[in-house]
């Protein structure tokens, strides 16, 4: 094995790429800054039992471990940022009042999310805590639409959902055991109706009106309207209702056409618990960015906080983006020369980019063109255009 | 064990310090853009095979460990970043030419390098390739000198040292062995001279010039005047010279009083050949910056460059300034409203922090202070100064 060569789905990020990066992360950071949300950093790892706090099993396995040296505990590598900024909210800040929180670092996973994904993201994101109502929600899913806009991303798709309804309806007959719940999800993600029916048809002390809004869910996909056709055929348990009145105020303050609804499919949101999202855009393969409520994820820290938010990666998100082109610079010689040395820190100063050929050797660079050089003319430093 | 507590030196970033990070890293970036540094971002695992390159023992002993899912061998999180730059510069750049690099991320130790220390470290450096000769070295530290300037520290003491010279006295003679050779630096590092002339005497094949050379290395520490006195002390070896000129030529260039040398100090740089510099300021325990020549490093990644730079932890440059004081913000409230939104929309695009206050809600902050809000008055949204 060569000593160059990095593990599968791990790369360098090189200079344009780096560069269009480290903008994107300035101009997101700035526009949460500018809707007040304040910036808190975690550590990178922690104690597995705080990370995995609310987590899904899938999501356990994503978590990279090892033991400490110092506590002899599990520790492990953050593969989500959010149950650490939850910890902050719930634990160390300890408001009672309404608290925005953003944050940027870097995530590992075991293993790729996908076949196209990294193990390594740069995962940023924004969170409200300690607000139940609706326009949480709606603020998060504008900013991260907005978060698209600052990025030229176009012509977004808003996919919504609600997993609480599913639930509420699954949860509504005492007779379903651990397993069966799993299967109804499978078929449910599968809207694999026949499936479905012939597992309900095993129960027959199901009551017909949670058989068969479980089995209209499959159907409960497209438009808004289908709010209206879910209001109709589902049984009216208080947390349906809760979740259509949701997803009718979101939809209500979105300007946005593109915009659907798949009851049925709940994957991929573990901690979530009231309205989720996730925004894609044509010409990527998955959600550029998810988010939603988990309102009860701050238990485990002591204290139980509504909160909603989203994250995405920043990387994912700059690949599609035009690369940052090469900065235009200036060449200057390297001398012990005061004269010369002042004005390369007066450019400096005033935003140019001044790179100093050092004696007898030349400059290797991509992301900078040299349009001019100082020469000393005339008796003095001057700034000439570099002859093509 | 209660879900909050993190591993011992490990701690969260709240919102006051994480902003007076952010806004050094910008700086500090930006900085090194201006020199005409390109900025990359290597992974933040990698195989321990290529992480360790040119590593001391201690060195991969502070690397955490684990097992790659997918590859089944060992890899590792990075405890210092500069090998892996090094990999960028000699194996995917491939440049001929002088090529200047800057990085910023995080690096973990698995122990803290000291009681003061903390196991996360946000890693924040520059490094010149291609370029033999003594400018490189004085840019680099003049680099790191303006990098301290531009965080506001003051009164900076630069440490400068040459790590071939106790070597090329070590090596002049064959009777050595390792266990010598450890004691020897020991001894030197402990400024033990009657241990290290003790040691010394078991070898009476050891010539006059080289003892009393390594008998000497234990004085020659002071201001620029112990190079005068190493000239004339040392016996004439060719690495002997080179480090007195090298040492020579960047005290000529750089304008600093405060500049100490310790010729028998060259612990703490494990893969370093020339030149070495360490920069300390008053208030902080340990080396702010540390940096030096490292040209033997990317022969391991297949090609030998020359390489010299520095790095910095800028958490811990940050602690000792004053903390990011709070932002004036604008308080508005959270209506579906087009004119209000309109112009919440155009207060953040002008760089003003606007906060919308969420029905029945109060907002929780800490970094920001409202002195003025949105109200509706004689028919439009009017920005008024709130009263105390």
């Amino acid at each position: 094995m060569q000593n160059w060569l990095l593990p599968d789905y791990l790369s360098d990020i090189l200079p344009a790429e780096a560069r269009r990066i480290e903008e994107l992360r300035r101009r997101l950071l700035d526009l949460y800054r500018a809707h007040g949300f304040e910036m808190v950093t975690p550590p990178l790892v922690e104690y597995t039992d705080s990370l995995l706090v609310g987590q899904s099993d899938s999501l356990s396995l994503q978590t990279c471990t090892l033991v400490d040296q110092i506590s002899g505990r599990n520790i492990g590598v953050r593969a989500d940022m959010t149950p650490q900024i939850t910890r902050i909210d719930a634990h160390l800040l300890n408001r009672e009042g309404v608290t925005r929180l953003c944050y940027c670092g870097t995530v590992l996973h075991a293993r790729p999310a996908g076949l196209l994904s990294d193990r390594e993201l740069m995962q940023i994101g924004a969170e409200i805590y300690g607000y139940e109502g609706v326009e949480a929600d709606i603020q998060v899913i504008q900013l991260a639409l907005e978060s698209l806009m600052t990025a030229g991303v176009s012509a977004v798709r808003v996919d919504l959902n609600y997993p609480g309804i599913t639930r509420a309806l699954i949860q509504a007959f005492s007779g379903f055991n651990q397993d069966t719940i799993t299967k109804i999800y499978t078929y449910l993600k599968d809207k694999d109706k026949t499936s479905l029916a012939l597992l309900l048809d095993q129960y027959p002390t199901l009551p017909a009106q949670i058989k068969s809004g479980l089995l209209a869910l499959p159907t409960l996909y497209g438009g808004v309207e289908i709010l209206d056709k879910a209001q109709e055929i589902l049984p009216p348990l208080a947390e349906v209702q809760k979740g259509i009145q949701s997803l009718r105020a979101i939809v209500a303050e979105l300007n946005t056409a593109q915009l659907s609804i798949d009851l049925a499919d709940v994957t991929g949101y573990a901690y979530h618990t009231g309205v989720i999202f996730a925004l894609y855009a044509d010409g990527w393969h998955e959600a550029l960015v998810r988010g939603g409520r988990y309102d009860n994820l701050s238990e485990a820290f002591g204290r139980a906080r509504a909160a909603t938010g989203f994250s995405l990666d920043l990387r994912k998100l700059s690949t599609h983006l035009t690369p940052a082109s090469p900065s235009k610079a200036i060449k200057a010689p390297w001398l012990n020369d005061k004269a010369l040395n002042s004005q390369i820190n007066a450019l400096r100063e005033a935003g140019y980019i001044v790179v100093q050929e050092l004696p007898n050797s030349h400059i290797s660079v991509d992301e900078f063109i040299f349009e001019q050089e100082l020469v000393f003319e005339q008796g003095e430093w001057q700034l000439k255009k570099i002859a093509d």
